[in-house]
């Protein structure tokens, strides 16, 4: 069984949508997440306090800054934008792919777990998941 | 096929459990690993030389200090004590989901790779890994 | 349906393979990739530019420098050479392993997107990627 999930996005951040897989699965088997994008992730994180996910933006934002930082100088990919480099960058270093048991038509997640895509670039951007369950 | 494999932490740091999944696999087919914690990952990596996983736990605490070092000012997410943060931090940089092809009973391991799993928390921890068989 | 896909390196860097994927899979199901090895890693990354591939390679050389290098000297494992321990944690930090969804004989990748061996040691290998289509 497979589907497309899209993910509308309005800047860097973290976008949670644990209720739009939660709803798609059934049965018992193995959910499987892909990200169809080099800039932008998905990650599976805390999902109580909200500033957890603010500082998990921060610590990638403080690791590999924007093309137009001083620091960043040595970067040879620029002509996309100051935020497009990096957003590669962070997209190495974050998962492209998810997977997820499913039991009873649950989502096998612990019980802070929520699932996210994790935006890396500035402008608004229709994002694709592509959804495997099996 | 589905179970959920239980391990005991005792503090940062690598505890291998290959023998666990070894064991519990058979037939051809593909495991999956999941995690079920925001504060720990799953990692396969060395298995030979101890130094290795020393030196994976120090490159992990420098590169994400602690929340009592000064240069981690800069978190919000404080609560839950210096520790909490900083694993969530590396749970992002490591994996929560593991796929590994099966054939005739065995994991298609390399020679000298080990799953372990990575500890980020300073108080022991009773961690929950989901494993699937399909 | 399962293969080992071998991939030949000289030296650090992206090695781009996602036709000899494509050529493998067919009909419906989950490809999933996994890497035998502890010292170099999969990864998708954008395969227009290859400033990208440049870029990406800097990064990890200047997150996780070489033996040599003084920032360095706290490793321990340093008896197979410079590029070694390097090598395991810049494994620890990008994918061992990739789930891609396929569709009519199709990998669901975007327009965008390849499939890279990234190469972390000096010395040219034969890597070995075990490929799993359910």
């Amino acid at each position: 069984m497979q589907t497309v999930l899209t993910i509308q996005t309005a800047g860097p951040g973290l976008y949670e949508f644990t209720p739009q897989v939660a709803g798609w699965v059934s049965g018992e088997g193995l959910l499987t997440l892909f990200v169809r994008h080099t800039s932008c992730s998905l990650l599976i994180q805390e999902n109580a306090d909200p500033g957890v996910q603010a500082d998990l933006r921060t610590f990638f934002l403080r690791l590999v800054p924007r093309g137009d930082d001083p620091s960043m100088r040595w970067l040879s990919h620029v002509l996309e934008g100051p935020d497009d480099m990096p957003a590669h960058i962070r997209a190495a270093l974050l998962p492209v792919s998810l997977s997820i048991p499913v039991r009873d038509g649950r989502l096998m997640l612990g019980r802070w777990q929520g699932i996210y895509l994790f935006e890396h670039r500035d402008r608004p951007q229709r994002r694709e998941v592509a959804a495997h369950l099996g």
